[in-house]
């Protein structure tokens, strides 16, 4: 008999199904035994004979067979797909058997380090499942939109000769009888592949050697990452951008419903216009509502970021803002420096609910400006050689930006940390276990020492 | 003006439009200069004063604005999705020089290795674009498929903590004050999220230090990879991957007829059951065709595979074959044994052309079982408590297979070389540039001694 889906039991009243799932719970009651079964479709009621459950407990993995009747009205269950029918079991196999459960699955109250030293048991959760549906939706509704607008996606690779960015710290892979790094961003192959395509898209894993522990940073993370040429401006590139988040939320919404009920969850009012503003005078804003004179820093604290999307809520009614032209020295050597004023370039972040989840801005092509920079920045020309060629052929105006996929999951949902939107999260902490049950290398890390993100002063 | 693309320019006869792309190929006639431009879309042949051309060179990415006229009827070109039309130029702007081309872009001649030295110029090729279209379309269409068939994806780590695969050898990256790996498979992944979702998927890198250079290994490549649970027999494995692998094929003849034309290359026909052969009945049929005898190996030889593909197209007309059965011990850990013949595994590959394109089978789930395997396979049960939790709390009969989306393109085009399908290959010779241009690192490489891949003996 060929199995069937648990929500699709209500079609096959009267009839004998066969049905597949883990054991959600189960209780004794006056003689019969009561089980919920889970499965990818949802939960079904199942009833059985005591001696038909015989030494089965949660989480076991259960075949049955049996017919699905129409539950009496009074014990209908509205809050299941599959709450008009229960299933009688005549026939129960188990497929594996589980050990006594550490906790309540279906009412989480762990620590974060507990929740992730048991991630492939708390996977079974229906919150921390809602999670990672909406992540999968997030993503394929960029690849979507990418495609839509004509955008080719290719693999970028993540192993690389040099260091890209500037700032965030770099891992060292030992390669054959060389130095190579993880890639900190698909920035370099974008730009290259961009004289092929003209517009480019990946989804891949980046990597940030972060030596401190907060709530907004992982070393792996999955960034959406899109390049493209031909712009007039780079008010295209944010134009691009407001678009493709708008579309993710309201993909998100339609299609991840459920999910965002279970976190209590909406997406923002997609019809507002995302303001736009200098980073200076996001700065200036600041003062005047704190009183706390950030404005000669060269960046935006995390406690900046909160209080100027508190001020675009409260002043445009919007969840998002952009924040542009940050300071020259502290973007990477490939950013497009403002003609008018060449100690800010033409970059933005994307700021969501008091976090960055885009970064952007338009990049240098031209190529002696670039090779310029390179040594500016205090790297050798010879390292960029193969980026280089693409801008030696000729390469247009162009921009792009990058999206991170955990934050807009975490920012969305309103997790307190990164850490909960990735599925198997690695910091200085953890590598699925924690790092501390292991033994220490004996030899300390070795930095790229030669390789530099920020220009020599 | 609105930039309009090349093969939209003969929806506007007569009208004045802005065109960009790059100089494909110019040639002076007659006190006029023909130029063909490429965008992404096409080519557009433009029609300039020699004054507006004065400089050009080809490379330049430029930006026109000019009439679209109609061309003679004897001037038209049904190479060109253009071809019917011209652009009069008037207004020709330099968007970005190039230098003279170190050889001919639109005929490309050269070594493997110079093509990969100069991959961002030779990305402009059109047939080497062509390549990457068709490998866009190949995980698009696995995703898509994978989709219908109601599995999740999910983001699979790089970094890993420990060696999941035998044979292959593995990748160290300093990680913080630790040892961590380039994962070899997402395998362990699959299977601790198949307690969510059921059936999942993944498109990720995965990292082989193959010490040797053949035309068919990558140290860094794209594995498309899925897992399945409550499967009925590991049968279900090879229905599944049949229809998938059909499934993909029909897509990129669908969506990639222009490029498939490039290379003269057709998609297998699709109607015909894929044979399925155990690898000892493969052998002996080798044996009898060639006398080579090889039913003594525990695994098939490239020679080997090549041969048995010559079988199945001779007997069934097929491109493909299924070869079933693998030994035991050249398969990892978690390889299910089969039950009537436990020297052997329910494991699969498929060979399309002559070469292994997908590889898979069914896994363990009973717990018991996988530490006893973990300690036969010389592994310490520690090292692999987090993956254990998944088998703990019950997981149900399950496998899974990944598809290597570089080979099927290589094998699909006829390429000679496996690097010819990966926009950027990094092997024991090569990260983007020659390796043979760095400084050796001093100190050996370490390997992952501790980690096993193979039974004991």
């Amino acid at each position: 008999m060929q199995r069937i889906l648990n929500n699709d039991t209500p079609k096959h009243i009267g009839k004998k199904v066969r049905v597949c799932g883990w054991v959600n719970s189960l209780r004794h009651h006056g003689g019969i035994v009561f089980l919920d079964l889970r499965d990818r479709s949802g939960i079904l009621q199942m009833v059985c004979q005591p001696i038909l459950a015989k030494g089965i407990g949660k989480e076991y993995a259960l075949e049955v067979e049996g017919e699905v009747k129409k539950r009496p009205t009074k014990m209908v269950n509205p809050e299941l797909e599959t709450g008009e029918v229960e299933l009688q079991a005549e026939k129960v196999k188990i497929l594996a058997k589980a050990e006594v459960l550490p906790f309540d699955l279906k009412d989480l109250k762990l620590s974060l380090p507990r929740l992730l030293d048991y991630r492939p048991l708390t996977f079974r959760n229906k919150k921390i499942q809602a999670i990672f549906k909406i992540q999968e939706e997030v993503i394929s509704s960029f690849r979507r939109v990418m495609k839509n607008l004509d955008f080719t996606e290719f693999q970028s690779p993540n192993i690389v000769p040099a260091v890209a960015e500037g700032g965030a710290e770099i891992f060292h892979i030992d390669y054959y009888d060389y130095d190579a790094y993880l890639a900190q961003s698909p920035q370099l192959y974008k730009q290259i592949i961009l004289g092929a395509f003209e517009r480019v898209f990946t989804v891949t894993h980046v990597y940030r050697a972060e030596p401190s522990i907060t709530t907004r940073h992982l070393s792996e993370y999955t960034s959406l990452d899109t390049e493209m040429a031909f712009i007039d401006s780079w008010q295209d590139l944010l134009d691009v951008c407001e678009i493709l988040i708008k579309k993710i939320f309201s993909d998100v919404q339609q299609n991840c419903q459920k999910e965002l009920a279970l976190f209590k969850a909406g997406v923002p009012d997609l019809k507002i216009k995302i303001p736009r503003l200098k980073m200076r005078e996001a700065q200036q804003i600041i003062f005047e509502r704190t009183g706390r004179d950030n404005r000669k820093e060269p960046d935006l604290e995390p406690e900046d970021e909160k209080e100027i999307c508190e001020f675009a809520k409260k002043k445009y009614n919007s969840e998002f803002i952009f924040i542009t032209h940050y300071p020259t020295k502290k973007r990477p050597f490939y950013t497009f420096a403002d003609p008018k004023d060449p100690e800010y370039t033409l970059s933005f972040d994307l700021l969501y609910k008091g976090l960055e989840i885009v970064t952007g801005g338009q990049r240098i092509n031209d190529y002696e400006m670039l090779v310029k920079n390179i040594k500016k920045w205090g790297n050798e020309v010879k390292d960029f050689a193969f980026y280089l060629q693409a801008f030696k052929y000729g390469l247009p105006p162009e921009g792009g930006f990058a999206l991170g996929a955990e934050r807009i999951v975490k920012q969305l949902l309103g997790l307190a940390n990164v850490r909960e939107a990735t599925p198997f999260p690695r910091d200085t902490e953890r590598i699925d276990q924690r790092l501390s049950l292991l033994q220490k290398r004996k030899k300390p890390r070795r930095r790229a020492s030669s390789l530099r993100g920020r220009p020599k002063k």
